[in-house]
């Protein structure tokens, strides 16, 4: 009875960046058959997610009609598409399809979770395609910061569809196919109904650079060097390791790769054949027997994470070696907003140790991997798409190329995470707004992000803890006086007297005063205790703790 | 016996950008007198002091010496300069000089703390000084980004010092003194023995831009905008406000002014002379019935602080006035490193309710107060120093300014908080490293940094925490089980069990077979509890809590 639609649906990455998930469908109204885009993670951050590992889209929506997935197609290797394949893919239960160097990563990811390699299947660059229900998926090779990303041409009979990825217009990648204006032209013949596009960096107003301007600045910089050197960037930014590689080989040095990211993102490029070609490398041992000044070290961490490569030798050894006065640290990176604080931290470290370091300050030492706004207008003006939807952004970044798109004449809207789209018509139009969310990896087990187990640990961050036992006997008399412990919590406040005292002083007063009827009652004792606890911490020290009652009576 | 020697001991802001407090001491070695050069705080964040309200350096090394202390002056009226002058004030006991505006602020602040508007003696600028034991300290007006910035000449029998402040130079500031090219060079003739400098913006390679240059693009911005107007900056850079209202006015808008410190700011530069002219404000009651097109709102919250009027905003009405589609939010500031997601999240919110949102993209909107590298250069050939002291910066702006006057042929020296720098030869010489730190004010109480209360804090919030209670008989014999409450942890792990009852399991097994020299130890209960408390948690959910064991006694 029903005709059939096209549907588009963010679980993830539409409003953010970061956790990549969408969802496209075909087929009768809420009995579409699906596939799933990317399926990425993004990190936690001590402002709201303290103690967690890692953030997964929240995938509820979709495993519920995993009966209707035919298949999940990964563009890239970035952890912010492929990061979260491996804890999702038995609840959803779909076969995995990505290009040789993605699927590589994909299946160790898979594998760390007991998944076996058949779990993934490697496919080619269009014009070879995948067959997944309604749909005829191909890869299109495109060039972004990891080799073979992809954009993919997603055929259905409502309509093709142009899924760009992450994408930027690089004629000179150094890894990986160069932007094909030619193909992504030869595509547009047969027409594109939507183009689902990368948003990033649409208010970056001059166009991309390509990473081919960046190989002479390094080596100019590393001749210049008098002592060790040593380089961070993105382990996935094969072509940038290479870029630094052979700049250090230009100017004389040995290259040694550091931090595991590093060297099994070499791995894979090699394995998967593409890096064709990469300067010799040597071990971290042999590293340590030649000369500081021969010496250039890629290493992990530009990020400033904690447990990276660059953290640990800015806060001491790092597999034997050290930094010493006189060496260059280059940061070959940007520094992704919410990390400066760690990244700060490094340099101020090496600083200490009279290390000379370099960032990307003027754009010398790093390019973007994502299209500029001006690059975005041309990939729209190759591909003519009857509408575009903009993706990988957060709202900001959505809204401006939406904008933009409509200022050149084409449909649009901003559609975020849950904003389930039909894109039938001549115009993108809403059709429904799914409950979507985000799961937390905490330690070994998933919660759900409103749970309150997080909130719970923020309020314990920000107020302190202070636990009160007390014992009741059968009489619901207490025996003896309540009893307290301060978690994060200063030991004096106003009076002098220790904070512990002050407030077993006035819950043993109000005990004493107490009805038979309250202390008979465990929860109006909790409910009692805790706002004693509250007040008179607040009069003590000027802030209202946490507080856990606990009531054993004795029988 | 000893002879007199001229020393510079940093105890706040050499080593990081906040909490100002420099310490000058001329006479004999270990009894000299003592001035204090500002007396500023620093912001608490949520990665490394939770629940911390206010930082402040540590002053117990000069409490201890206030015999000794003379005077303390303030070089401007930024928080990071003056903001606990109150928290100190009955500490230290030493009179507080400043310039008109900066003490009209400074009393505000001391009022608060109770202590009388005398407490601080307002100062004229250069050639006035005070005479301070054997200092005489002039305030030489600088440009910076808030009225009546100051570099200081410190003239002792040891040599004449230049604590330059934070400065700029900016020949037209539009509020408050250009800086004086001519002064400079005259307070050199007599030769300075040691500049003491900031050193913040010494990574900005281009000579800094006036005030003046905003003006007309503000403007422009504004009379583009079809709605209402909104623009936030530091409330106390007046001469920005002014920028702003002065641009809103030609381009035909009533201005009003929004949130407590803005209105202060503007207040005090009113009471104080500094503003001359400002245009004509409205109040908020008045703006409420202006037609959007019309008003312009000047805001605090340029830093994304979250009570604070744009976040209010962002997050729906403040004081009646709520944001809509169309309307425009300008950004006339630069974001500091470590508030990025909170000024982006307010970005964010302000795309979703259709809010064009700029910021400091391009230098457009904003420009430093600070002197960038060629300035600084600038500023050395004008006083001509023997010796150059980096201050106010991380430790990589103080080891780049040094090398820089080192280049140029001046000595040098890092110092960082706690270095005493005897600046009685013809170089800087480290005297010896003092004690320093930081205090936190904690709701109303101050803790040290090193006390553990914050750790505690940042334990809870990263590993959750177990509170067991456990009742023990005369006999040392249990009274039922040992009983668990989870905060911040998940309710189910592994096993699918409650991870409550997995806990109480464990440790009630482990208490059947406890040996009675264990049940009579308190402290031996404890720590076995605790062990598998952790043991058991991370088995079941992958990651090991904070525990704390509390056993209860029946006498």
């Amino acid at each position: 009875m029903s005709t059939e639609r096209l549907i588009y649906l963010p679980l993830g990455g539409a409003g953010e960046i970061g956790m990549n998930a969408y969802v496209y469908g075909y087929g009768p109204e809420d009995n579409e058959r699906l596939i799933l885009v990317d399926l990425g993670m993004t990190f936690p951050d001590m402002d709201t997610t303290p103690g967690v590992d890692l953030i997964f889209p929240d995938m509820a929506w979709l495993a519920e009609r995993k009966d209707r997935l035919e298949a999940v197609f990964i563009t890239h290797a970035h952890e912010d598409h492929v990061g979260a394949v491996g804890h999702f893919y038995s609840e959803l239960g779909a076969p995995v399809y990505a290009r040789a160097f993605t699927a590589n990563i994909a299946r160790r990811k898979l594998s760390e979770h007991g998944f076996a390699e058949d779990s993934v299947t490697t496919v080619s660059p269009y014009p070879e395609s995948v067959e997944a229900g309604p749909f005829k998926v191909s890869f299109v090779p495109v060039s972004h910061s990891i080799p073979e990303s992809s954009s993919l041409l997603i055929e259905t009979p409502g309509g093709r569809l142009f899924h760009t990825g992450d994408f930027k217009i690089d004629h000179q990648p150094l890894v990986g196919e160069s932007f094909d204006e030619a193909l992504w032209k030869d595509i547009a013949k047969d027409g594109i109904k939507a183009m689902i596009c990368d948003s990033t960096n649409v208010f970056s107003k001059n166009p991309g650079r390509s990473e081919s301007e960046l190989g002479g600045n390094i080596e100019a910089l590393i001749k210049g060097a008098e002592r060790m050197v040593v380089a961070t960037t993105f382990a996935s930014n094969v072509a940038r390791v290479r870029t630094l590689a052979e700049a250090g080989e230009r100017a004389g040095r040995s290259i040694c790769l550091m931090g595991r990211a590093m060297r099994r993102m070499v791995e894979a490029s090699v394995e998967t054949g593409v890096l064709s070609s990469f300067p010799k490398v040597v071990s971290i041992e042999e590293a340590r027997d030649i000369p500081r000044e021969n010496l250039m070290l890629l290493v992990t961490g530009s990020q400033g994470e904690r447990r990276a490569a660059s953290a640990q030798l800015a806060r001491g050894k790092f597999n034997g070696i050290e930094m010493k006065e006189g060496d260059l640290f280059l940061f070959s990176s940007k520094t992704i907003p919410g990390n400066e604080r760690g990244v700060i931290s490094i340099m101020n470290q090496f600083s200490e140790m009279g290390v000379d370091v370099f960032d990307d300050n003027d754009g010398f030492y790093h390019v973007s991997g994502h299209a500029n706004r001006p690059d975005l207008e041309k990939a729209q003006e190759l591909m003519e798409p009857q509408m575009v939807i903009p993706m990988h952004g957060e709202h900001r970044h959505l809204r401006e190329l939406s904008k933009i798109t409509e200022a050149a004449g084409r449909a649009s809207v901003v559609a975020v995470n849950g904003m389930m789209i039909d894109l039938s018509g001549n115009a993108p139009r809403v059709a429904e707004y799914i409950e979507t969310g985000r799961r937390y990896l905490d330690g070994s087990t998933q919660v759900g992000a409103l749970d309150g187990i997080v909130r719970d640990r923020i309020r314990m961050a920000l107020n302190g803890h202070v636990v009160v036992t007390l014992i009741v006997d059968e009489d619901d008399t207490p025996l003896g006086e309540p009893w307290c412990e301060l978690m994060g919590l200063p030991e004096t406040g106003r009076s002098g007297a220790p904070l512990v005292e002050v407030l077993e002083e006035d819950m043993s007063q109000f005990l004493g005063r107490a009805k038979a009827a309250t202390l008979k009652d465990d929860d109006k004792i909790e409910q009692e205790l805790r706002k004693i606890a509250r007040r008179t911490a607040l009069d003590e020290i000027g802030k209202k703790p946490e507080v856990t009652v606990i009531v054993s009576r004795i029988a």
